[in-house]
């Protein structure tokens, strides 16, 4: 999780303090405030840093992963291949050569590492076709070659998943960043996967619309990588997944093929819907060039709270009245632990927003039609939570700056824990009523090897909990002062089989990569995983797309 | 489109007059009724009328579908085939025979047809497991021997699917009928498939849910057939399709593997994420036994209008205000041609809610958490609409009655139209912008062939167009007197040309089944056909699974 807006630290410093709620509220709406985009984030990803990049090199994924070795079934890039590819692409701009060029080192490497600088590959060339015919003639032409190739777009995950392990070809997606077509009266969006969803957005912005998703890297991330990776985000509890938005893909399959399936329509059953395998398969089965978005309304008024809570189980009851009396309007709910504030308040030096502590905090965010209409919806709600005791204390944001203050308590997180050194960060789904069972499991058996204390000589500075609970979904983080290889053998593989037995999801929202590859049996049965396989085999059979990852 | 209330008529009669809307609307909300379930449908199919079927038999789909020649690839029903499966599902009720019994015949026959009586097999065995392990052994077992297996939910469908054509085994889902769990915070359901739509539906009533799905046949369709169908139905404006609400499902493939993805997670990213194929696929890969689905909170007040307009423009223009003033609360957007409403009329001699004859009507439905602030986005819609000249004239439902006697205009379409004589129907997609011009150019067509007229001459009496707009999803309808072979000449392949041509579906959300198998061509390119036969060779290498269907 990292911000979106550079300046969110001086966001912080000009906090004015919000309304605090008494447990009895007045009952004149107090609460709107009218946005016409949106303005925080809290996602896990953030743009890509590049000049930071090639100033800060990280070591090779070759080198941190010993185990992988380069498979020899595919071909070097020679200069034969290089003339192909430039004689396709045209342009200087298209083909970047460090296979006949040493001096094209530096221009490579933002294309070999990612943006946390975790993983980094030995990629010597770089294509970057501008039509699907290019990425269609590209694909074949590896594919008879035996050429491995790794699809990127925006190059902001965080499983390793966009970048090469060894010299994979990497097949960039920038130049693709067409907005084909918009229907104003439908909300359907034809757009090109380079796209930058921050630039799709901010055009719906202009058309009264809104992208059905949102993250904190969307000033970078591709339209295409949010289809790859399946990206969760923000909206997801408003607007669903992207396998109900999305209505129509084109995408290129390893030997040229085009699944032309760009289909414009809210309802079309005639057969099977292939087009769902590429949402979520992250680029290892087929390059998506083309997307078709349901795009809803911009919603017209958004509304922050932030609350009180004595105890997980108040927070879920909480999140059920939220439901109720929010319905159609709650667009999040966040929940943060008591040690995660703790932690943002310890590095920010801000006052928290409500006068006590509390063992958890949840966030509120709606999003409507109608200002008055919301600001009502949201009182009554916050009447009603404290009148039954559920939530012992709240605020809520009279203005935009407001908004964004209350949200820097959520989004500051990951910045917090960043600033404090080490992190081991899990991305995990358990079903609601365990979620939060995790981080005191975790923590509990952090303490019991003596790992965790106030201390120096504890490697552990803290467990906490936070994410988003209106999708079950759970950021567990655990704080650490040093490397210690102790703490890795306490939380692996406890971690994944407790979550396992919970029949949870040892990746959320973040995918698979390179980095959960060799988990995934703690998600899948062997079942699953060879018909997934099967699939791959079926698409790839040469297996050139995106190797030594995902499955 | 049938209803699925045996009263509704009745209703029409009870029918008080609405407020009726003048150009300038008063301020205060007038126009709430709270309803606790749904009240009225509007989809295509309707409870099976089992007594009926049984009465008058229609004619063997091998008479209708002359050129469709029994797979001499599958095995006959043989006694011992028939032993085993007595010995695998043990209780009697479990396996209507009539392989071995010649008396059965009666007890098969509503498994061999369908509700329009106008598809019907020759089966002589019906199977109907009571568990996941017994469905993985039938099917490993007709694997095994090539038997030919049509998987049967509430056989509610339009096309075909669900019923044998030759000899077919029936695997008739309807005992595996449980409600498994229900997470009451989270809203996560996990079912049987062979549970009815409707008591799955009021169990989550009890509860303050809904099933993000509505549709006609809601008394006795399943709900794994409602997922191998995709069905649309009423609610897929506000709760989107089945692709994004389904969060789980568990399926058998034909040689008895069980796909165990019964996920009750809303994010979970390891993986390919297989479970989309079922969905959709009409029994052709596989047999879906589990589900898991995410409801949304039950909305406490609906409200509905009805409206005139002077042309598709405005139709268009006001679904454009609608979204923008209703957003999250807009539930259905229905458009009806004069023609459709005139044949309502015509049949049930009941006065229009409104005064005026109008080319357009359009009736809007709202469902939301709070009964005042819908009424009050109703009526400034309205007057918005009004001000602006989109709308001429309108009315708002008081009370539920005249919800239902609004929805009648709408629902009555259909009973209207089968009372005249036969129907040409089309369930078809359209990009927005042109979707009525379908009704207005195969009107033309159909007159300038010399059918169409108000005398006995002439065999077409009336082409008109009806359907949910915010869907894009158009009904055209054909209706004739009598049958004339040139009226199908002039129809086909005309409107699956046009609907070609615009991109559009030709089943929109019906499906394929045997009806419109032979004409997926002008929907799909022979890409993606191909591609789809490469999975069903994948999954059913036999092809035992509802065989001389879908592609």
């Amino acid at each position: 999780m990292a911000c979106r807006h550079r300046s969110s630290t001086t966001t912080l410093a000009r906090l004015a303090k919000p309304a605090r709620l008494t447990p009895r509220l007045s009952t004149q709406p107090q609460v709107q405030s009218q946005v016409a985009s949106a303005v925080r984030c809290f996602s896990s990803s953030r743009p890509r840093q590049l000049k930071e990049t090639r100033c800060q090199q990280g070591k090779f994924t070759s080198e941190t992963y010993p185990e992988l070795k380069r498979d020899p079934r595919y071909g070097q890039v020679t200069k034969e291949h290089v003339d192909y590819f430039k004689g396709l692409l045209g342009t200087e701009s298209a083909v970047i050569d460090g296979v006949t060029n040493e001096n094209a080192t530096d221009d490579i490497e933002p294309f070999n590492s990612d943006w946390m600088r975790k993983y980094r590959g030995h990629c010597r060339l770089v294509l970057k076709p501008s039509s699907t015919e290019e990425v269609s003639k590209i694909l074949k032409y590896c594919n008879d070659n035996k050429l491995a190739v790794v699809p990127q777009g925006g190059n902001t995950g965080l499983v390793g998943g966009s970048v090469p392990v060894f010299d994979e070809i990497v097949l960039n997606m920038g130049r693709m960043n067409n907005i084909i077509e918009f229907d104003e009266v439908s909300g359907i969006l034809t757009v090109e996967a380079g796209a930058i969803l921050e630039v799709v957005d901010q055009f719906l912005a202009s058309k009264g619309y809104i992208f059905p998703l949102d993250l904190g890297a969307k000033g970078s991330c591709h339209i295409g990588g949010n289809l790859s990776t399946n990206a969760g985000g923000l909206r997801l509890l408003r607007y669903g997944s992207l396998h109900g938005t999305t209505l129509g893909i084109e995408a290129v399959l390893p030997d040229g093929t085009v699944v032309d399936d760009l289909c414009k329509l809210r309802k079309n059953n005639t057969g099977y819907d292939i087009k769902q395998l590429f949402i979520g398969s992250e680029g290892t089965i087929g390059v998506i060039t083309k997307a078709v978005i349901q795009c809803p309304q911009r919603p017209k008024a958004q509304n922050v709270a932030l609350f009180g809570l004595e105890s997980y189980e108040a927070a879920q009851q909480a999140f059920r009245e939220a439901k109720g009396h929010l319905s159609e309007i709650l667009s999040a709910f966040e929940l943060m632990d008591a040690g995660s504030q703790a932690l943002v308040r310890q590095v920010t030096k801000k006052n928290s927003p409500l006068e006590g502590e509390y063992p958890f905090y949840c966030l509120i965010e709606t999003s409507g039609s109608n200002s008055d209409h919301d600001g009502e919806k949201l009182q009554t709600f916050l009447e009603d939570v404290m009148e039954k005791g559920i939530v012992v204390d709240g605020t809520l944001a009279q203005d935009e700056t407001q908004v964004k203050a209350l949200w820097s308590w959520r989004e500051g997180i990951t910045e917090a824990l960043g600033h404090l050194g080490g992190v081991y960060k899990y991305d995990v789904s358990i079903p609601l009523p365990e979620m939060y069972q995790l981080v005191e499991d975790t923590k509990a058996r952090v303490e019991e090897a003596g790992l965790l204390g106030d201390t120096d000589e504890h490697p552990v500075r803290a467990v906490v909990g936070y994410g988003h609970m209106g999708d079950s979904n759970l950021h567990l983080n655990v704080s650490t002062r040093r490397f210690d290889e102790r703490v890795e053998k306490v939380l692996e593989p406890f971690v994944y089989e407790w979550i396992s037995k919970r029949q949870g999801s040892i990746s959320a929202e973040h995918g698979l990569g390179l980095a959960k590859k060799k988990y995934i049996g703690y998600s899948r049965t062997p079942t699953m995983v060879g018909l997934m396989k099967q699939l791959k085999d079926l698409y790839d059979p040469n297996a050139i797309l995106n190797p030594y990852k995902y499955i």
